[in-house]
């Protein structure tokens, strides 16, 4: 089952997430064939993670033309429908780069089998570049980590952190496509999730992949990840990326930078997993980029009790920079780059 | 209000205790007359911290001798009281301490006075020791901080981890009777607080504790900690320390160590602040330190309901360690001691 997918059927086809409001609990799907029912999940993070919204953005465009024919919209209505799919999030780049890829082979077909064709080939993408960008991981890894003789480890015990796993993509993942690659292998030995707060991507959502894929993994709390690699206990970090610029530097969720101090101090390789669509050749350095604060709440706030004093308030960046010189590669489904040894991504 | 305090009364003392279970949002205290009720603040972790929990014990055995005297125990059922002092939470090191120093008075001096004076005169020294903490804390900082006008703030901006405060000790902190020293003498611009996870020690207590000192102050997640520093957010890391061993390795509450590594790469000071009886000579290095395991639920579960899958596992090290050469300065009521200088404690 893939996060998001393309169910077709006789009265037209639906769209099927997994709704990743309700793991690791329960594991249930959504069966979309309302535009407004896509924007609802896309808004209340039923759907996560750039590549995941990329695919929704374009499944989007083909629910929309489908239900626009049913209901006998016209062109303006469908237009409509489509720009609100667009904006559900406006932040998020992939959705509406998914949503103008499909809308523009739909304003030049009125085929919606084309459209909906062409929709699908976004997912198959996705797809094989997670699992590209695994193998080409997976490869990595047994060049550059020490043999399991030389460790006196049966396997690789590789640490990451968030979530770049399948949830966030259409499948795969892409750190997590990593850790898939060197399971089939058969040389994963453990891995270790970092909880990832103040959202818990990875108690929640990493930990309930790695349990479905069968791996020995252990959650810990954020503060834990770089003694854990200074004790000995991690052969590698692989974490995935939000923006990837030319130099090197790295944008990923908050918490990912005192892992890349703790690797790179304890000689052990840090590789950030990521498709060529997250490398933005057009910004120099990290020094250009604008870290977003989201806000008190989600660090002050526990299930709706607070756990600070009153009139606490919180800074609460989404992401840090880890600089090109403790990145040891980027792995994309088309190369390798080496930050670290002074190679440029642009 | 001390955080633990002898309140003298006309049928003999009580021990009264900031119940630290209730904080942040409602200031209880305990007025304590009855050893058992002494060992179940101990026990619920309403008392807390190396510092307080020696004053604790110090304050047992007076609670102890006056009980058997009102209750004509005999001198068997008094001992055995002091003996369930001193083991209510048996790694506490400090609770021991206390309780043994006091009971050696109390073998030597049949006068109840002479007990609680000698009891008394423990808590007068842990604020006498923090106090001095505090001030060479600050006269340090001053010194190696770069001035306000070279960094163009108008303060310093601290960041700590953890509750190294009042309430960790008797009364004015280590690591926060730093920070005091710095507010009293007018150059405190603002406090990072770690949130401090699993426990949240930082958002829940060093929080009341700096809100009610009226510092401005901001809590973070744990691993946004070191890219604050990275930005240049930061001009010194305050913690305390639960062991400093001979060559200057500290343990901490885990996720200092993350802070000292961003501390060195951003060439800014990281200070620990610890009394002399958190010196370890007879301990070379940090190699030697058993890192303590403190069980899955503390990761896993919060407020009763389970974040992770069900049967995931944690790993949960209660503390971590330091290596030297990341330690700018150990400051005791004492000294000032500069490992990463290549200065030994022992």
């Amino acid at each position: 089952m893939q996060t998001i997918d393309w169910v077709p059927g006789p009265d037209g086809g639906a769209v099927v997430i997994i709704d990743q409001t309700a793991l690791p609990h329960e594991v249930r799907h959504l069966t979309i064939t309302d535009v407004d029912d896509l924007i609802d999940a896309i808004r209340r993070l039923a759907v996560r993670g750039a590549p995941a919204l990329g695919a929704a953005g374009a499944l989007g465009v083909v629910i929309a033309l489908q239900q626009g024919r049913a209901k006998g919209w016209d062109d303006d209505q469908v237009a409509d429908a489509i720009e609100r799919v667009r904006s559900a999030r406006p932040t998020a780049v992939n959705l509406a780069w998914g949503v103008d890829r499909i809308a523009a082979v739909a304003s030049s077909s009125g085929d919606l089998a084309v459209v909906e064709a062409a929709a699908r080939a976004v997912l198959d993408e996705d797809v094989a570049a997670n699992t590209a960008i695994g193998e080409r991981g997976a490869d990595l890894l047994a060049e550059i980590c020490a043999p399991s003789a030389e460790r006196g480890e049966p396997g690789l015990r590789l640490h990451t952190h968030c979530n770049a796993g399948a949830l966030a993509c259409v499948d795969v993942g892409t750190a997590l496509g990593v850790v898939r690659a060197v399971q089939a292998r058969g040389s994963l030995a453990r891995v270790y999730a970092d909880e990832t707060r103040p959202l818990l991507q990875g108690a929640r959502l990493t930990a309930w992949e790695l349990d479905r894929m069968g791996v020995d993994y252990r959650v810990v709390v954020d503060g834990a990840g770089p003694s854990l690699i200074a004790r000995g206990l991690v052969d590698a970090v692989v974490v995935g990326a939000d923006r990837v610029v030319a130099n090197g530097d790295v944008a990923n969720k908050i918490g990912t930078y005192p892992l890349a101090l703790a690797a790179a101090r304890a000689g052990i390789p840090f590789v950030v997993a990521a498709p060529e669509s997250t490398v933005d050749p057009a910004t120099p350095s990290g020094d250009a980029i604008t870290i977003e604060d989201r806000g008190d709440d989600e660090v002050l706030v526990w299930g709706g009790v607070s756990v600070a004093p009153h009139g606490a308030r919180a800074v609460n960046p989404a992401f840090d920079v880890t600089p090109a010189d403790l990145v040891t590669a980027v792995v994309t489904e088309r190369r390798v780059v080496r930050p670290a040894a002074g190679e440029r991504l642009a």
